[in-house]
C-alpha cells in the first residue's frame, strides 16, 4: 500500500465538518495530514501481510497508530510541554488553532484511534475478538504504562537538570517511541491471526527497530547539518540533555545502532519468507540521515 | 452497588506506581478519587440490572465512563481552557501536579477508559463483542462528535462574545453533557444485551436527563447561595453567559426541566419493572439544590 493510499484512509476517518465541530475536525486534520514517514501504520500492514493476513483488514488498525502517533505530537508541542512553533516545517496546531483546540484536537484524535479500531468497518474485515485485542494492545502501548509514561520520564528528566542514567534513558525510550512501535507491529500481527511465536518476534523487532531509532536520532542531532536534518541540531547538548551520544560516545553508538539493526533483521527469522520489506526498513532506519 | 465499591473499583483499574511512572498515575488518582456524584456509573449499572444484566458484568464499562468524565474535568480545567484552581473545593489537577503532568493524566484516563473497556477481565465477563460495541459507543460519544465537540462550542461561544441562539446552546450542552450521560445508559444496556428497543429507551432517558441536568445547573447559578452549591453563584450573568435561564427565564426553564423529567420517567415504561432507582435518580437531579 502506498503512503498516499494511508494517508487517504486516515482522512477518511474523520468525522464531517459541520458548522458545530468545524474548528476541532479541521485541527485534527491539520496534523493528521502534515507529512510524516507513516513508519508506524506502513509496520502494522507489513507485519499484517508477512503473518498471512491482507494490508485490507489491517489498514483500520494502522490509522489508529498514526492517530495515537499524531495526538502525541500535538500535545507534546504545547506551551506547557515542549513548547515547540514548528514541527515538520510547519506551524504546530496550537500556533494555528489556538491552544484550547490543539488539547481537544489531541483528545478527539486519540478518542477516534479507538472508534476507528472498533469501528464496524474494522469489525467487518477482523471480528471482535481481533479489534478488542487490537485496541487492548493500542491502549496498553499508549497509556501511563506505555508512551505516556515515557513523556513524563522525559519531562522530569528535564526539570530535574541533572544527568539522566543509561538505564533511565533506556526505560524511557522504550515507553515513549519503542511502546507505539511496539503496537503497530502487534496489531499487524493481530489482524492477520498471528500465533505467539511469530507476535514475540514481531514484539522483539520492535524493540530493536524503536532504540536503533532513538540512538540513531541522537547521532544525528550531533552530525548532522541543519539543513539535511529540517531542525537546528546540536539543541541536546545545548539543553545539557543526556543522551546515547553524551553516555557512550559516538562510535559506541553506531555500534550499538548495528547490532541492535541486526537483531531486528534476525528476529524475522522465524517468518519463511517475505521480510525483505522489513529487513530493507530496519536498514534504511539505521542508514537514515534525517 | 455502593459509591464506596464504584471507588474501589476505580482505582483497581490504575496502574502500578512504580519509580518510573508514580507521578502521572498519582495524578490520575487524584483526580479519580476526588469525589463526586458518580452518576455516570450508576447509569451504567443501573440499566445493565434493568435489562437483566449484572452489576458486576457492566462494573468495568462503568468505570470506563467515569474515567472519561474525569479526564474531561482535568483538560477543561487548564489554563488554556476554564483555567480554574478549585473543582469540588480542592485545588485542580495542574495546580498540584503542574500543568504538563495534568494534560498527560487525562490523556491517561482517556487511554485507560478503553483498556479497561477491553480489557482481559470486561472480556471474560461480557465477551468480545459487547466489549467492542461498548467501547464504540463509548468513543463516538467522547469524541469529536460527542463531548468534546460540546466542548468547542463552548470555546467558541465565549470567545465570540456574543449572545448564543437556544438552538445552538441545546446543541452544545447535548454533546458537553449529554452524549456521556447517553454513553453511561447504553453500554449498561450493551452489557446486559438488551434489545433495540430497550437501547433507545436508556438513549431517551439520557437526552431527557441531560438537558434537564443543564438546566437545572443553569437556575441554581441564579437561585441557590454560595455555601449550599459549593461554588460561586451568579457567575455566568457575570461572564454575559447565555444559559437556559437568561434566554427563557427562570419559571420556563422550571417547567421544562420537569417536562423533560417526566419524559425520561415515561421513558422507562418499556421496562417491565425494576426502574424504580432510576426515575428516583431523574427526580432528584431535577430536585436537587446542588
Amino acid at each position: 500500500m502506498t503512503l498516499s493510499e494511508i494517508e487517504k484512509a486516515l482522512v477518511s476517518f474523520l468525522p464531517e465538518k459541520d458548522e458545530y465541530i468545524k474548528t476541532v475536525v479541521s485541527a485534527m486534520e491539520y496534523s493528521l495530514t502534515a507529512g510524516g514517514k507513516r513508519i508506524r501504520p506502513m509496520l502494522t500492514l507489513q507485519f499484517a501481510k508477512l503473518c498471512g493476513g491482507s494490508e485490507e483488514c489491517a489498514l483500520p488498525f494502522a490509522c489508529a497508530v498514526e492517530m495515537i502517533h499524531t495526538y502525541s505530537l500535538i500535545h507534546d508541542d504545547l506551551p506547557c510541554m515542549d513548547d515547540d512553533d514548528l514541527r515538520r516545517g510547519k506551524p504546530t496546531n496550537h500556533k494555528v488553532f489556538g491552544e484550547a483546540a490543539a488539547v481537544l484536537a489531541g483528545d478527539a484524535l486519540l478518542t477516534l484511534a479507538f472508534e476507528t479500531v472498533l469501528s464496524e468497518k474494522a469489525a467487518a474485515l477482523n471480528g471482535f475478538a481481533k479489534c478488542a485485542e487490537a485496541g487492548r494492545v493500542l491502549a496498553s502501548c499508549a497509556g501511563a504504562e506505555g508512551m505516556i509514561g515515557g513523556q513524563i520520564i522525559d519531562i522530569e528528566s528535564e526539570n530535574e537538570a541533572r544527568s539522566i542514567s543509561l538505564e533511565r534513558l533506556r526505560v524511557m525510550d522504550e515507553k515513549k517511541t519503542g511502546a507505539l512501535i511496539k503496537a503497530a507491529c502487534l496489531m499487524g500481527c493481530i489482524s492477520a491471526g498471528a500465533d505467539e511465536t511469530q507476535k514475540n518476534a514481531a514484539a522483539r523487532y520492535a524493540e530493536c527497530i524503536g532504540l536503533a531509532f532513538q540512538i540513531v536520532d541522537d547521532m544525528l542531532d550531533v552530525t548532522s547539518d541543519e539543513a539535511t536534518l529540517g531542525k537546528p541540531i546540536g539543541s541536546d547538548s545545548a539543553n545539557n540533555k543526556s543522551t546515547y551520544v553524551s553516555l557512550l560516545g559516538l562510535d559506541e553508538c553506531k555500534k550499538l545502532a548495528s547490532r541492535l539493526t541486526d537483531e531486528a533483521i534476525s528476529s524475522l527469522s522465524v517468518f519463511s519468507n517475505g521480510a525483505e520489506d522489513l529487513t530493507a526498513l530496519a536498514l534504511s532506519l539505521r542508514d537514515r540521515n534525517q
